[in-house]
């Protein structure tokens, strides 16, 4: 095989991915976490199910692909630029709309519940993510409070903490669509700013 | 059969009811969420498969049970008298003793993340667990804090967020045990006092 060969079939092979994932982020749109079978998704995209088991060796695979994808496709549209140009207004931006794709947010949720169980496939993928998110967030929560926020608590203390509301809203939203996740989001980050004293309340 | 034959009976079963939960908090505290199966649970308390299946009609029945169990420990435990007698200090105490037992926080997250797709047999029990936290620990608040929180922010706007950081550190936790929720969840407390003019630092 020449090198050209190789480099048309590679470039192929790319193409094919990048149509398996679109494929299963549809089925996974369309039905849900439970709804979507490595069989729909090779429907989908006009392969045979071995044919498709060639990309992604299982169903956990191609979901921690699409939800890798899912992340750079954010990062692109919500937080463009250097980590130190992101805005907390970003975030809110990206959580209105995750309350229109509950699919996807489904498929992070039930994964990542998976993933804490011992030795799942998901597992490496979610400790990396978390990490780099801690990290990028401390930056974000730096660039807009500087280096202390309410209650004297360092971005770095505050990172784990907005992670967890993003996460922890999602389920209770999943599980009733009443619950506003856009609005809790923003009551999170009134809690954030340095202290204003026209809403302290006093205790007693 | 008489009166009290039935009594003895409904006795026996709520014995028995209770001794398969014990076993069952004790296989998942050994094995984790994913080494827990019926036939470990049923072994362990001296009955055959089928047998267990009589009291609890699948893994995720029992499951269900265990956590409802834990629930009702908990809140006996940490949570002693009405809701308006409840502080965060006891929730701190909550959240110090779950970082000692992962074997049954690693089974809430994941039986939660499952929950949340479709027609899945525990969704109602965390639908009804969710709401109702969220009451108890708007009331929490208010005792704690009175009307106001930081930010201007109502016990019932913030009550989904305290839950959201529990659920939420807990699953960055069982990823990486290197984040500390108990440090977390009281930086997380810090937060929501009326305004400490000392701490705050201003934003240029």
């Amino acid at each position: 095989m020449t090198q050209e060969q190789r480099g048309g079939r590679a470039a192929q092979a790319a193409e094919r991915r990048a149509a398996i994932l679109e494929a299963a982020r549809e089925v996974i749109a369309e039905r849900g976490y439970r709804g979507t079978s490595l069989a729909a998704v090779a429907e989908r995209v006009g392969l045979t199910q071995p044919g498709l088991l060639h990309y992604f060796p299982s169903k956990e695979h191609l979901l921690v692909a699409v939800l890798e994808a899912r992340d750079r496709w954010d990062t692109a549209a919500f937080l463009a630029g250097p980590s130190d140009s992101w805005r907390l207004s970003h975030l809110e931006q990206l959580v209105e709309y995750n309350a229109m794709r509950p699919g996807v947010v489904q498929t992070f949720t039930a994964l990542v519940g998976e993933s804490v169980t011992g030795g799942h496939p998901a597992r490496e993928y979610f400790v990396e993510r978390y990490a780099h998110a801690r990290a990028r967030l401390a930056d974000l929560l730096r660039a807009e409070f500087g280096d202390r926020l309410a209650g004297g608590r360092t971005p770095e203390q505050v990172a784990p903490l907005l992670i967890a509301v993003l996460d922890g809203l999602q389920t209770q939203w999943l599980l009733d669509p009443a619950v506003d996740m856009s609005a809790a989001f923003r009551d999170f980050v009134a809690l954030l700013g340095p202290a204003d004293d026209t809403a302290a309340s006093p205790r007693s």
